[in-house]
């Protein structure tokens, strides 16, 4: 790989989980990211044998006091010059106010140098209309997403922060609009909405086909007001762990790019925030997301492919009699495996993607009424 | 990075050591192997903030129960289809026995198929002449060693696992030989002897100047009999941590490259021990030693460049006055840091090193008596 393939030098704090086996959290996180050029310094939360998808696993969880120790090692050293901090799932509520507590002590390090440093923060708590977490998480959360750069909700827990629920696309826009303005967070993108799920809210729109991801994403303006941009992805039939994590790690790069290649002012513009001219669809965030979802999408296809691949190889039986729960619960587990996100292969994809889907601008009959 | 830059698909479970910062240990091996297309499933033995180096740092060792109950994890899920694993630094006696026994159930799985596993042992005890693990770790790597396929020692722990104490190149080779005969080892590679500081053992052999360090490796023949190689690099001036790491890790993905270009035979023969016939520099060891040494020289280069840089920069004081012995103190850490490996921007000398030091026969000279 080139030199010139890869991102500016970027040195990044990736909080979140570790697994022995697979790609998420940390594991997924720090290899996007180290694929395209940027040091990554790994302070895993969990030590998991394997994620949670395949309904069982072993592994140790780390402590608050864990992580707040192996921060201050960090510090006593003199190593924490980071121009990034990632954080994703920490296992309680004390252990997100701990990871909390390291970026809010970045960012006051940082406080002299505005664009020195940013925090994406990924609120994991939940999905599908359900908390994974204990429920004295989200409050955690909702103290410490005001010091964030970027947040990254997905629809469940973008519901859970502005307390708006999102039932069409102008609800969306509402609940990005309070986030911005709730947390005074700049930059939200939530990541993977069904469109063709929620309800039309104006005729102007044409619904994406059913089989389509939207991402939506928003740069507050000066007066507070969102900047939306949506880009819609064709959706695989198929169920991957990951994709968050890699969403935010990609992003966590590409942002970094894009806002190196925008105008030198906005470097050392706190939260790099663009001047209120840029439209939305040319903010660096568009950009990146843009970058990102192609990415995906490349690396998503062919571990789809590998994986049906793999699925349809006979199974090599061990003569074992097996009861119909023992035999779905094999099943289960063979498609976990199958569906690992296949990374480490595919790093032409993460460099320079084939496809790319368009940033779009939102229709005015889907913004909410103060913006129209 | 085209997909035929990869070495051949690898999945490999690495053992070792995490530190958030820097590159040694699991960090560095993880990383290396994954710039060059493996797929690594990494079992942490020890979660520390940096490198012990630095001499001060925090974090928290595994038991010998998580890493048992880290495998149990994998194996109930039928993740343990690994092709190599890697182990290296365990953190007590304990810890080191519960690894032989991940290594060898997997070899245990992998019987019936000669050639489908490959165990590449670092027997990490000490070095410069001292140990800087418990005593009582040097008999359970006595006792697991003749387990595995590769044993990579330093000069210290190849004096250590064959009693012979290295004076020369003969004694070099008479420890090989012994630790061949002893553990039934088949391939052993010592890293970083520095001939110069050994007596001559024949004046045929012209010592290489001092700032040279020389790698040895050996291949058993079927009747025990070593076949050596040697590679010299040109030692740089600076230490670096991790570098047993990266070799290690290097070694993985360059020697199954060297066995899948060679004779396909060989990549079911148990060991992948090749025919009596092949000479030692021809050797797939020999192959791999100096592709990764080519790497390794080359990144290096880069880091001790990018370190001279950054500790010539000015230090900005922040107005304290500090003693002899606080400015000593943070004087090392500057410099350990400084000197972390640079791996992530300089994928292109993993992939494709510009200088390469070659594989050398020994002079029979310097061999034991009984193979002159």
């Amino acid at each position: 790989m080139a030199a010139d393939l890869l991102v500016p030098e970027t040195r990044v704090l990736a909080v979140a989980s570790h697994v022995v086996y697979g790609y998420v959290g940390n594991k997924m996180a720090s290899v996007a990211m180290q694929l395209l050029g940027c040091d990554v310094a790994a302070l895993n939360t969990v030590h998991f044998s394997n994620h949670t998808g395949y309904r069982q696993f072993k592994g140790t969880r780390a402590t608050a006091e864990e992580i707040t120790a192996l921060y201050e090692g960090l510090t006593q050293s003199h190593l924490t010059d980071f121009d990034v901090m990632l954080s994703g799932y920490a296992p309680s509520a004390a252990a997100v106010e701990a990871v909390g507590v390291i970026g809010m002590d970045l960012q006051r390090n940082a406080e002299k140098n505005p664009g020195s440093f940013f925090w994406v923060l990924d609120p994991v708590m939940g999905d599908q209309g359900r908390l994974y977490v204990n429920d004295d998480v989200v409050p955690a959360y909702k103290k410490m997403i005001h010091h964030a750069d970027l947040i990254l909700p997905n629809q469940f827990e973008a519901e859970v922060l502005s307390g708006v629920r999102i039932t069409s696309l102008s609800t969306l826009a509402e609940a990005i609009t309070a986030i911005h303005a709730i947390y005074k967070v700049p930059h939200v993108i939530i990541t993977s909405v069904q469109i063709s799920n929620l309800s039309p809210s104006s005729s102007a729109t044409a619904a994406p086909p059913a089989n389509t991801l939207t991402v939506i994403g928003s740069t507050t303006r000066s007066d507070g007001s969102p900047r939306l941009f949506r880009v819609d992805v064709p959706a695989l039939d198929c169920y991957f762990s990951g994709t968050g994590d890699m969403f935010a790690a990609l992003t966590v790069a590409r942002l970094r790019e894009a806002v190196f290649a925008a105008d030198p002012a906005l470097r050392t513009t706190k939260s790099w925030v663009s001047p209120d001219d840029v439209p939305a669809t040319a903010l660096p965030l568009a950009q990146s997301t843009v970058k990102v979802l192609a990415s995906m999408h490349c690396i998503l296809e062919k571990t789809m492919e590998a994986r049906n691949a793999e699925l349809q190889a006979a199974v090599i039986s061990n003569g074992e009699v097996l009861s119909e729960e023992e035999r779905k619960k094999e099943e289960h587990l063979r498609e976990s495996k199958a569906a690992e996100v296949r990374v480490v292969r595919h790093v032409q994809f993460l460099r320079e993607p084939t496809v790319e889907f368009p940033a779009q601008e939102w229709n005015k009959e889907d913004l909410p009424a103060q913006f129209r």
